[in-house]
């Protein structure tokens, strides 16, 4: 059981805490807490039972993950000059993907030793997320690094994600600094799109498979087939290569912004459909349609590990159903985004998919996240794309 | 136990060697055969228990894998024609590496729908592996087609394998079609290398890494080590981008090819010392040396199933201590040609590594086989190579 200490600044975190720090991961749970700091979210520094400091954290009372390691310095000042070093590491990492995009994750929380933050650049703007109660505190530094590093033209929060929920912290969206438009163009490998940061999934567009939708528009060819479209993100890619797209999704709104976007990029040969991606590929089965490049890029459907095995069934599903409507040669890129579906789970569903498929199906590619998404291999958390590419045989 | 019945070109297998066809893999291995066809081996029909034909297959009476699935059409003529096609097929597909590298694999096997056959291409000339007692009985009309698709000078049988043993094939390396070369010269992506076609590993050149060294290739900078670099060729491409290379062999021969090869390309930047991997990390480490990018390609640990656990050990360490040499940004590629190390161990050995490291590793790319060794999902046997690219983020 937590107790308060005198001294407000100081967190005791158990052996088993501390060994977790030892093995790559910042994350310190509420049950490896054997000291708390006086309630104050901040900065705190951080001793194992036997008083050996261990670095300093991010500490968030409400949360159950208590600390977030920030550095293992334990004389470090963590002061604006401090949050605009590292700011700028994470930053500077990005720099060769500024010749091929306007829109990409600059800071990727704990994937760049910046537990908690993430900073998503669209052109001109930038949307941070602040997702605990401790880096709240070094909200000021951090927007004034992020300004003189980037001179922004604004920065929005968005800050409604749930999470902040489990911090303590209010869900808003709110401007931080400047102003950010409801609507800006993203260039991407080629491709022009509306990115919406006040309202759009994550922080406006899924940058994450940003990498992937160039990949599809290097590979797509013949007749094409995006069956989670959303606002269009792979389909103007496969619009590239394929001589036809058909863009699916369930909401008709979506399929708006994509029938938009192909208008933006003088895409004539991208058409859409209201649809339940299920149905439709059963229905396409049944009339024989063969498509030479398929895209599944569905949303996760393993919210929870609970959710899981009825998740792997629904992807190992519509995954069949996609391989038995590929021409002879034909590519399919898939991918999921759950988190509890790990990699693999991942292979193996699509093995199981291609044994009832039929087909002969060789994997091609294997995907994973970009540059600018690091995937820490002992932070799990920071991993949830994955991706393959694959081939009918005959 | 199987028994010869009196059609000698017809064989019964059980439900579940019947099974194993419709689940997408072409082996029918001994146990599954309920009737034999006569001892000859050669392509026979098959026939499941109930009588319903299932296709034709290349028989070993040998062996313990007794059939091999050619195709599920029981009334094709398999013929020079039939080879012909097949052949075309596989061969066009690798037509677009053509532009990059001037060796490359036509043919992968069970990974084609051409079980037990390997053609490797040098330049103008072939090698091929026939290795089932069956495919023996096709030799001819398998080298007129590649003649006749190719075009090229010579086709030599590296027939010295032990596969061949346990078909009941003698083992030889033996000329099928005009002359080859001892030497070949190779153009891989902008490089340079001698091949072996007699008497060098494999078919005389690691094909299998082809995209791996091209992307090491294209990532390498400053201070650069290639752990188990034999003639050379991840080192030829370190060498590229690299300020200096460092090319590790314990065999003095092989570094001695490696640095004719460098000579052959004009790298002065690429130095080679005979050395075992492991101690030299060790004693590196203990320098404190630091690497800006780091190759480790080694030998497959695991040979057989048996050999897992030592093997990981192996992999493990080597990882780990190759982490701790790399400067911060530092990137190391690292693979596994061990079959038995399966993708998600190989990960796991990673994570592992990592964890024990005391770096942050981050995972930029996960890599497999390259075009012309088409993995199957549905058939394990045909994917042994996993590779990933890893940067220490601080």
């Amino acid at each position: 059981m937590p107790t308060t200490t005198a001294t407000a600044t100081v967190a005791v975190v158990s052996a088993r805490g501390a060994q977790r720090w030892d093995a790559g991961h910042p994350w310190i749970y509420r049950s490896d807490l054997i000291e708390r700091p006086a309630d104050a979210p901040g900065i705190v520094r951080v001793r194992d039972p036997r008083g050996r400091p261990l670095g300093q954290a991010l500490w968030s009372p409400a949360s159950e993950i208590s600390l977030r390691l920030l550095t293992r310095e334990v004389d470090a000042v963590i002061d604006a000059g401090w949050w605009h070093d590292r700011l700028g590491t994470a930053l500077a990492r990005r720099a060769p993907l500024a010749a091929q995009a306007s829109a990409y994750r600059l800071v990727h929380g704990e994937g760049d030793g910046l537990p908690s933050l993430v900073v998503d650049r669209y052109d001109r703007w930038l949307v941070v997320q602040l997702m605990s109660a401790g880096l709240e505190q070094a909200r000021g530094p951090i927007v004034e690094a992020l300004r003189a590093l980037t001179g922004c033209e604004g920065i929005l929060a968005r800050h409604d994600a749930a999470v902040r929920t489990r911090e303590g912290l209010p869900r808003e969206t709110a401007l931080l600094f400047g102003d950010v438009p409801q609507e800006i163009e993203v260039a991407e490998h080629g491709v022009r799109y509306l990115a919406a940061p006040w309202t759009g999934q994550k922080t406006g567009a899924f940058l994450d498979q940003r990498e992937n939708r160039a990949l599809v528009g290097r590979v797509a060819r013949g007749r094409a087939l995006d069956c989670f479209s959303y606002h269009g993100s792979f389909a103007l890619h496969l619009a590239r290569g394929a001589d036809d797209v058909l863009a699916l999704d369930v909401s008709a709104h979506a399929l708006e912004r994509a029938h938009a976007n192909a208008a933006r990029n003088g895409y004539a040969n991208l058409r859409t459909r209201e649809a339940n991606a299920f149905e439709f590929l059963r229905e396409e089965e049944r009339a024989g349609t063969r498509y030479d490049t398929i895209v599944l890029d569905p949303p996760a459907f393993a919210k929870t590990r609970g959710a899981l095995p009825g998740a792997l069934r629904g992807y190992k599903d519509v995954n069949l159903r996609a391989m038995r409507l590929l021409a002879p040669g034909g590519l399919l890129f898939t991918a999921s985004c759950s988190y509890h579906l790990t990699k693999p789970l991942f292979l193996e569903m699509l093995e199981a998919a291609a044994a009832d498929s039929g087909r002969r199906m060789a994997l091609r590619e294997l995907r994973g996240q970009p540059l600018d998404h690091p995937e820490l291999l002992t932070v799990p958390e920071t991993g949830y794309i994955k991706g393959a590419l694959l081939e009918a045989m005959d």
